[in-house]
């Protein structure tokens, strides 16, 4: 099984760390393929940031989805997430929603844990979208500021693990996501440090696409989620273009697929 | 009063249309100024070209928003709203969000018609964004196909009129929103028609983003809206890149308005 | 355009004030007619003097609306409000409901700013009204005590705008309401004290009332805001028991508004 | 134990049908003492009749309030109910939310059956604001006309009991209302031929206007419902405005209640 | 009246006290017979133990059922409470339903003062089952320990009444209702120490009860109450293996009640 | 990975295909141990029978945890599913709570199709208690009766199939989760007939509890989840018991799993 692996800010050395921290959770037969985006922002931190993610995140898809079971986006918030899954035909996750569908089976509330207060309202919007707020107990920043987004779960390791533990005590959370793609590989370090389970969105994120490839279930052709019918793109990139074109399809090119309709 | 209408699809004649349009119910001291997009679709109709054309308004916006008072997003479904508050400091509006606020002083409920089965789902995610689920009856599409975009508001307007009733008998609508920007100027042809409110969403959003123009309200320099650090970007367009990398400041560029803080 | 002005307070010189401050904001085109309540009370701070303001601003409006092209409610708490709008057929708006509704177009979260907590429980009703809890971030009234309901705006000016700062670092709102007739005007004041947009909701219900009047939509001839069938009542002032009984089409009287079905 | 019943309409004929119908269910211990509105219309069909009806009821509970151990506001749809509870210091109960929480312990979800279209945006109003809409199922009226509302609950009969069932059908109701006071009586002739269980409002009223008194709580003091301070009011009627200006107290009369906190 | 009161704890003490508190308010013609669960936990404080008394709690029910007017589970948490109204033809009511739903006529929002923190969890679940969150203001623990349930209430008096002034002062409660069976009478104690109505849950369960038994409405033969078909069921108690089979009819044995279809 | 399938109804033929079906699409280093109630019912299909098979789905955790990393509780409605998770420290997942789960990556919308209308009541219940209400847009049964539960997904397999369409055309499903263990293997067999995503909720159970064992995360020791502490049990089976009373740590009998915080 492959697994495509996209992470929508332009920082090579936090895909490397992204692809390093996964290995440990995977299971045998699957096999990760890594892609970093050329274009944006080294680390996405506003909805203006994410926006512009998203339609990165649908340029590296349509170029990199040949062969693949299924894609997670790598970094929490989701760019693009909805608009890849109505424009694409395999099975995508990304790592706020799947972080949080993952919590509401360890506890019936969670805190989600960051580093950054520019990131909160990003968060709250994948809240929301996921449907999930009545189950938010808080979204929680220490106070500390940190030098170094690519050292920052070492910079504010103690702080972190202190406030996921506030979290538990004066919000009520039942589990702790700790977010954003720069805090991977942090909750296996400090999960003896806080009463309750901790969730590693990467690890959810991989673990949910995994499963949702295993279900092999078809492709929408109906509802929300069905491809859009060809149209006429102007300034996109190749890729994108002739995904929305059809004209893949149209070249002899296989579909990138081929799942449960077959069966 | 100088308002900035952004058409992010990249037809010339809707923007004339809805120009002319507008022109009806203007306040005598607001000035249009159109703009239309040169890269995307022609008419925006799922969730992808959405937010393809998100990121065509934020650049839009940054490269005409001097000297405005305020910013007409003039999609239904109002690609890249919230991000574009978040960026500028000017007030935004768009046609979605402006026609069901409006509508919510018309009626406890209202029903979007619209003309193409493909527009729902987003539609229905703009519902969503602004918290409005509730006071949405239904989204309401007609059987019947069209040829053109371009003349689908005279192609379908007895299906349309009549869809509007329905909604109005069969869903208990009390306002009806005759929603996308192909739609313009048909409310004041079917109102009598119609025994309850039509909006037409580009008066609505004119009409609101005119509002808050002269409510002089400070830009947020606080909570979800206040503009993010300056940060480098690679692959946007000039001005896009030069606001978010905060260099107009630095250039010694004046601010785009000057408002409610300077009176 | 005629806008009627109801303040269904007792208060003449409250009255005068908001004339005063809402002639900054207009358009160039509107005309102000203010009525003051001559039953009921000086300020009205609970649900039960709500209730009775309720029925005097009916009677008022059925008195005065012949000309007018919208009624502006001007009292915060909305008293009467959809009877209001289901009795009458010329758009009405009130300061709480168009004040929240603004807030919306300038962030996601807002609160609300007034000087009394005897008012708090009536305000609390209003956003529920208007199926906006989910946006509003909180109500806060300061400790200190004031003397005169008159100068409230000027006696509290530091305490309110300290405030309104609180709710945006403890409460995340994204923008703050200066809730109450009383605190008219006071928003150009303290502005630049405040870091996010602050509304002076007696602006936003004029604007609002502007922006229906200048849409024409036509009176509900179905639906929930469809005017009622005449009716016998016993009790009434004459204007509202005329309104009621349909005496005014029987004696000849025009109706009190032609609008967007004459097009 | 005495409880006060306040027929908000003026119909004298039906405040005697009411009464004739609850005594089969009173408890052995409770006496009821009726009061039929003077002022307003015979039968309350709209927002605005109940806004005025609002009114009317808190006169007349605070003309006869005195020696009673309880309030019942005899009119579905529950005019002045808030207000009331927010202005007196007796238990009081009135007839749709005291059916839709005995509903709730019959079934997950009740339908609202009534005889006239007029009447359900007032009823969802009810609903609405006691918080319950998740629990409605469905707000049903027949298709036939009515001649008279003193005889609809035998000219509709059949069609009323059919609805019954079709709610139970379609809407999947598990408890049906029979709501508005001239039905009054009808839930105990038609239960035979309805699979579900019957809430005849005003029984329900009664019953927990019955199970208030009996609990002897005491008045808030505090919160949402604490009686405002005393304050001067123009053109109320005496006992209203009494009550308003708190001078029984200032006379010497007694307080018409002593319960709780005097245990 | 005959109403039956399972208590659902193995505590015959506890037993003993609640039909004494409960003797103060009960109308002059109910009778109360009381039964004591054989198995399980002598106190309740887990969802775990919950979910095993419910089904004792259905046991007791098929054993006593037989010639009483109505049901109440004496625990606050309800267990067993919805099985209970499906599988049974009589009327039930449980203590955390009907405290909540009575309090939701005594004020807009109810804090819940519990002695331990193990409770909560589950009266959280208690909450939602009603779907009264929004109405629930908090749920509040003393810090203080107790040595002994059985005498909780007056070890923690002090705490208890202080904490119920907090939740009205800081959670803005409107009502307090003591929570657990420990706590039935301790209403009456403290009434003059807080300034909101406070619910005694067994008084209000009973006095609903009663209600429902006065209603005499019939029993669901239809919806999500209807009692299910005859069915084959292994390692049951005799009596509620007799009435899941129906063994009861076939034999000839009355059904234990007949009412408002009988009239 | 040993994950434990209890299938808490009493069918050993059952089980068995469950298993057979399951194998399909399991991760290779995934061992299913399966065990079948011996008391309770064949086909759990009321609140009532869901209420007793929660308790002796807790009987057969507590025998057979040992050496085990996950459960399944294999009954799409979840008996005992919350009160195992706070008894017990290992991860638990059930058919319905992970079947919807995962159906919302795959559509914003999911139908859940079943048999028979008496399990429609508990499978609201199961979408209630997991707050998906909002993304559940239908639970729909076809007409068509059954001879056998063994056999009822060949029986009605056309009549399913045509169902899970309807609710994809008329319901707006994007995806259908097949409910209900008898159809466990269906969803592969039709999927070519329906538009849309099928979930097995099966397949959904055991890959979440995959994921949920592969993230090793550690239990609860606080918050909602937290085991309680030891408690004397009168009448459980003495496995239960044993872990009710906290006597297997007592006995020196290992913890049941050693994870995340062993690391």
């Amino acid at each position: 099984m492959r697994i495509l692996l996209i992470n929508p800010n332009t920082s090579f050395a936090m895909t490397e760390r992204m692809i390093t921290s996964a290995r440990a959770n995977l299971a045998p037969d699957v096999e990760l393929i890594a892609i970093t985006a050329e274009e944006g922002v080294p680390y996405i931190a506003s909805r203006a940031e994410a926006l512009v993610a998203g339609t990165t995140t649908l340029e590296l898809i349509a170029r990199h989805q040949h062969g693949m079971d299924a894609v997670v986006i790598a970094a929490f918030g989701d760019p693009g997430l909805i608009a890849a899954r109505e424009l694409f035909d395999l099975p995508i996750t990304a790592m706020a929603e799947a972080a949080m569908l993952t919590a509401c089976m360890l506890g019936p509330r969670f805190s989600i844990i960051t580093f950054s207060h520019a990131l909160t309202a990003w968060y709250e919007d994948a809240v929301a979208l996921a449907g999930l707020q009545p189950r938010c107990a808080s979204i929680r920043v220490p106070r500390a500021a940190f030098r170094s987004v690519h050292d920052v779960q070492h910079e504010l390791e103690d702080d972190l693990a202190a406030l996921a533990c506030r979290a538990v005590e004066e919000d009520k959370a039942d589990v702790v996501l700790l977010a954003g793609a720069p805090l991977t590989g942090l909750a296996a370090r400090i999960a003896a440090r806080v009463p309750v389970p901790l969730v590693d969105p990467l690890d959810a994120a991989i673990g949910q696409a995994t499963l949702l490839a295993r279900l092999r279930t078809r492709p929408a052709q109906a509802g929300r989620f069905a491809r859009p019918g060809a149209k006429t793109a102007v300034g996109l990139t190749p890729a994108l273009a002739a995904w929305i074109e059809h004209r893949n399809e149209a070249a002899g090119m296989p579909a990138p697929h081929a799942r449960q309709e077959a069966n």
